[in-house]
Order: C-alpha cells, then sequence, then structure tokens
C-alpha cells in the first residue's frame, strides 16, 4: 500500500497535512484524481459503462427518491454538438463516451400521475436542489469508479451555457435538467494530466462553528502553490486569486449562466 | 477481489445486470454502500477526519472555485442541536462526528473584496448550483473515504429544514449555506444495515437521448423489490411508488423545505 503522506504532497504542496500510515486503495484513488482532457480513441465498452451506473446507483439519494438520470452519448456528432454547446471543449468531441448527469424530477412526476396525484412539491427551489445533490453524489461515485479502472474523467459543467439547447439535444422531458457532462475515456498517455494544488485544508476545514482566522494565511499559501502550479503548466500568470475574483465578477463572468433562471423555468422548474 | 455479480445482486435484487469478472476494492466499496444510523461510542479521530477532508477536496471542482466549506461538529451538545433542527434524527446526536457541508460562497466575497473588486456574479441561482455541486462532490468522496476505512455514514438533507436556524448554530457567514450534514461513526455492529435496492439501471440510463420507453417495467420491477425490502426489514406496507407520490405531493410534503428561497434569500442567496 502506498504512503499516505506522498500523495497528500502531491495534492497540497507545501500546505500539505501531515499524517503518518498508509493509503488504502480508495483514499489512493480518490486522491490521485486529477481532470483528463486528452484521451485515446479506445472505446469505452458497455459493461465498463454498467459498472459505472451501479456505482452510480449505489450512492446514497434524499430519501431513496432517485431523483437523477444519466444520459450516455456515444454518437460522435451528438457529441460534437454538445461540445459546442458547453463552449467548444475539445474532450467533449474527443472522449469515446460522454455522460450528461440529469437533474431529473420528470420520472417523479410521472409516478405521481400514474397514481392520479398531484405533484406540487416538485415547484420548489428545494426539488432542484435535491435532484441536483442526487445527481452530483451518484457522479461522483462513477467518477470514482472510472479512475479505479484506470479510466480518466472530466466534469463538463459549461454544459449549463446552454440548458435549453442540451435539453433538446438530449430529448429531456420538462422537469429535467443537465447539471453537469462528464467525459469518459482513457488517458492519453503522450498529455498526462496533472493533481490540481488545492487551498490547505484550513481554508475549507472548520471546527465547531465557522470561523476565518486561518483563511489569509491558507490563501497566501495557495496563491504561492498555484503560481508555482501555472507555471509548471505553461498556465496563466495571473494567479489563482486574480483569476478567481474575475470569474465571479459579475453577470457578464457567467460565460451565459447567469441565465440559467429564466433557463430552468424554460425546462419546467418552477422555483418557488 | 470479490465477484461483481453478487454486489449487483446485492443492490439491485431481481433487475441486476449481469456481469461477469471482479469488481476491484474502489468499486466494491462503492456498491456495498448502506446508510448508517446507529452507531458504537468510539471516536472518529482527527487523523481520519484529515484524510475525509482530504479526499474531499480531491474530488473535482467547478473552475477550481472550490466554493464549498465543511463544518466538523463534535461537540455533543451542538450536535443535540443540529438533531433537533434535522427532525430529531437520534443519529446526529449518536454519531460522534457530525459534517455540515457547505455552499460557501462567502469565501469567494472575501477574495474580491480583498482585491477590491466586485462579485455581483454570486448574485446568481447559476452560483448556488455550483457550490453545491461543488459540495456534494466534494462530500460523496468523504463518504467512500470513511467507508473503505470501516466507518458508516448517512446523510442528512433535513438540514435543509431549518436553513437559518443551522447557520446561525454553525456562524456560518452570508452567502454560505448547509446543502447537508453527514454522520460519521463506527457502525453499531448489533444494529447492522442494509443495502437498498435501486431502481433497475433501465430506470435511470438512456442511450443518446432520454427515453421513457423501459420506464414503466422498471417501476413495476422495484416496486416488487422494495416491498419485499421493507417486508425484510418490517418498515411500511404502502411501496415505494405510494410513498414517493407523497414526498412530492405538495409543499406540505416537503418538512418545511418549501421555505428554503426565503430562508436563502435570508441568508445571502440572490437567486437573480
Amino acid at each position: 500500500m502506498p504512503s499516505l503522506q506522498p500523495l497528500l504532497d502531491a495534492r497540497y504542496g507545501a500546505g500539505a497535512p501531515a499524517l503518518r500510515g498508509d493509503a488504502g486503495p480508495v483514499l489512493e484513488t480518490l486522491l490521485r484524481h486529477r481532470s483528463v482532457r486528452a484521451f485515446t480513441a479506445e472505446p469505452v465498452g458497455d459493461d465498463v459503462l454498467l459498472q459505472l451506473v451501479a456505482a452510480a446507483q449505489s450512492a446514497s439519494s434524499s430519501s431513496n427518491l432517485q431523483a437523477w438520470s444519466v444520459v450516455a452519448v456515444r454518437d460522435p456528432e451528438r457529441r460534437a454538438r454538445l461540445a459546442a454547446f458547453a463552449g467548444g471543449q475539445r474532450h467533449v468531441v474527443q472522449a469515446p463516451l460522454f455522460l450528461a448527469w440529469i437533474s431529473d424530477l420528470s420520472r417523479l412526476s410521472r409516478i405521481a400521475g400514474s397514481l392520479g396525484q398531484p405533484c406540487g412539491g416538485l415547484d420548489y427551489v428545494e426539488s432542484l436542489l435535491l435532484g441536483t445533490i442526487d445527481a452530483a453524489l451518484a457522479a461522483q461515485n462513477a467518477a470514482a469508479a472510472a479512475e479505479s479502472m484506470g479510466l480518466g474523467v472530466v466534469y463538463i459543467g459549461a454544459l449549463r451555457n446552454e440548458p435549453e439547447k442540451v435539453a433538446a439535444e438530449l430529448a429531456l422531458p420538462p422537469r429535467a435538467f443537465a447539471v453537469f457532462g462528464m467525459c469518459v475515456g482513457r488517458p492519453d498517455p503522450e498529455r498526462p494530466a496533472a493533481v490540481k494544488p488545492r487551498l490547505p485544508q484550513e481554508g475549507v476545514l472548520h471546527r465547531e462553528t465557522y470561523g476565518v482566522g486561518a483563511e489569509p494565511a491558507a490563501l497566501a499559501s495557495y496563491e504561492r502553490e498555484m503560481t508555482g502550479f501555472y507555471a509548471s503548466q505553461g498556465m496563466r500568470a495571473e494567479g489563482w486569486i486574480r483569476h478567481t475574483a474575475a470569474r465571479i465578477r459579475d453577470a457578464a463572468s457567467l460565460t451565459g449562466r447567469d441565465r440559467l433562471k429564466p433557463a430552468l423555468h424554460a425546462l419546467g422548474f418552477k422555483l418557488d
């Protein structure tokens, strides 16, 4: 079993917590995650897909409502159209399997309808969140399962740039919404992805109550770490703090997602 | 390595997909998940907590914004108050560690503030979803890591019954919201939890586009499966379909969560 500390060092750099002992295979897989954006042409078989879905369905689900679905897209032309909706991300075209994870209240509405009952509880912000959380927990299990098989994944949040077009492409019924996509494939060994550093634990972990006392030091440490990371990747020089601030500055920073509320209304979510 | 098929049979019952081969340790851990609601008094050490947080931080994060936090609660009196907010769930009192997973836009607002920049992008539904998805992906990694160490977990969605009270208890700043909690502890061997069956894959997995052709058979098969499961657990006799329909019937079915939108407004989420 691998030692824990080198895995933590790879994830945090200088800000890594000090922990002795070994990492079991699950923790090792999780800590080694990196988003893969370059894939070989090798297909992902249906047996693998069914295992990913089994892992996804094994995640917790709020009140066991299972308010999610997944659409598996292999057709290259459909993937190309989805890539175009998602800001032209090439890996959506390249990866042999694309999974669209759906916050799906529509199945629940059909269940109520089959009993002749109303389903007004679906009209609240709560129900959108419930389906979104269910979908995210499921997707993350699928991601871990895929990585444990030597596959690589990357989440595609940009599927939320054009929710109505994505919904039309996937023929989603009302009350279903693609919360994000996921490319799945064999990582291209010629273009390996790097583990991205994260904030020191002091920046995200709070004890008993939320406190910001440790935050400035954590952010400063992380800024140094990310500056080194960007340099190693030949990426932007502005630093994580400026990049992050720019990403949340105003409506124009949201690459169209400031329209998400009217888009959700159009897709049948009332959001009361 | 364990064979895959018995794990799938335990998860799906008669609706299990047929797959040959073995499950690796990651898939095995994921497929064996069950929500644990009975714990021993054995504490969860800080070394374990740091490993869970490391796993959580290794999950993907949208644009690496890391728009989540976690509050680790050990104080029994605080857990008792949180349990009361969450419909009186005893396991929140019993489990030695309670993790509150936070959709956290507040750190991002402080980062923008440190540069003297606006952060109006946080005022959109998109940003609430982004933080919620980030928190959910992180939490699911922590759940898998905990289970790989022999610990048990259960998600506490009922933390959304009283968002303002939870936020006050955890001293959350504006633009931070506890999306769900998670009890963590050693499962009580005297009261073992069961693997809960899920819908046949035909009920949630779609190919290329969303289709409902396979749904009625999947639901009927699942209703039979769950009727047997409820009987084995000495639980309700109404069946999954009626239980599910009742859960979404109207505002009154949402155990207070129909108030989530005004609560989020009060917590600093504009939801434009």
